[in-house]
């Protein structure tokens, strides 16, 4: 398999997470996350949203966004429940991350860290504080549990933990959130855990 | 069940669409779109996110986020796939829809028909034109095909069916749009369709 990556891109990590976790052996090919104009050309006959991460299975079929990617490898393991009441809120948990948490904690931790061009403080303040609510939700979420459904270790898990553990990145005080702390303590700490650097 | 629903909401519309076709019978309680000063209390306990749909099973557990909740009543229907890749294809569309789509079609909906205080015309017109760059990757997902994934409405569709339908509502012209136009009259002609309205 090839998978079109970027190192920095936590929403390409969670796809190598979950490849490290089941033992997938894949290849990658690093784009841009600043300099998009190679994308059109390579992406475009693949992924109509021009992102990575995009996955090229060994029959050649393409497949796109993080969840979909993963949810199609995790399917049948202990990643994805097999309660389906507990799939569903798996599934919950990964919509509320693309909408709420992902174009916060992500878009702040990219202008911050990556962009040449950032928008003016004051919108960058803007989006900060919205990242915190999300923050406010995942804290809620974990409050009194070690993971986000069922009592296990998920794709929940992994979909929230691969923007959140390195929202400092983007300037995120993660001091006020102890149920946030310690399950990142938790998710680093499963077998065959690997680095976004890795 | 009990719906808490909005009845101009995209969001809620898809679960009363997917509910309509599976024959499923419900409670809705409406809740104000622009008045959102009573959610805390009404649904702190039941959505983190304080967000409609949340559906409270009979059981009295509840689920949230539209893909969540209508992926959970359609597994193992022809609205969900039997082919693994196929239904990842499904929730590649459904992820899409939520971060590309939504939070720029439905954003440019509240705001010139629902909002008491819309943005600066400025602001709308550059959240327009990234939902008319998201109405792009649609009309090519659409190209030279009837429906979204394997050739078979499903949960795709009605995902992105919800906001794009009424997108004229929020001043998006689909006139240059071909496939998007024959492909909502195709999903409109389902049977069991009801509408955004009822």
């Amino acid at each position: 398999m090839l998978l079109y990556d970027s190192s920095v891109s936590g929403n390409c990590y969670k796809v190598r997470l979950v490849f490290a976790h089941l033992g997938l052996r894949y290849e990658r090919r690093e784009l841009s996350v600043v300099d998009r104009s190679n994308r059109p050309e390579i992406l475009s006959e693949l992924n109509p949203a021009l992102r990575v991460p995009t996955l090229i299975l060994d029959d050649g079929r393409a497949l796109a966004e993080s969840h979909a990617i993963t949810w199609y490898f995790a399917e049948g393991t202990p990643l994805v429940p097999e309660d389906r009441f507990e799939r569903a809120k798996v599934l919950q948990w990964l919509c509320f991350e693309q909408y709420d948490l992902e174009p916060t904690i992500a878009v702040v931790r990219f202008w911050v860290a990556f962009s040449a061009s950032p928008p003016p403080p004051a919108e960058i303040d803007a989006k900060r504080a919205a990242g915190y609510r999300a923050l406010d939700v995942l804290e809620r979420g974990l409050a009194g549990v070690h993971y986000l459904v069922g009592g296990r270790y998920t794709l929940a898990d992994i979909a929230l933990y691969a923007y959140t553990h390195v929202a400092a990145e983007g300037g995120f005080d993660l001091s006020g959130y102890p149920a946030i702390r310690s399950w990142i303590e938790r998710v680093a700490g499963q077998p065959g855990h690997v680095l976004i650097g890795d």
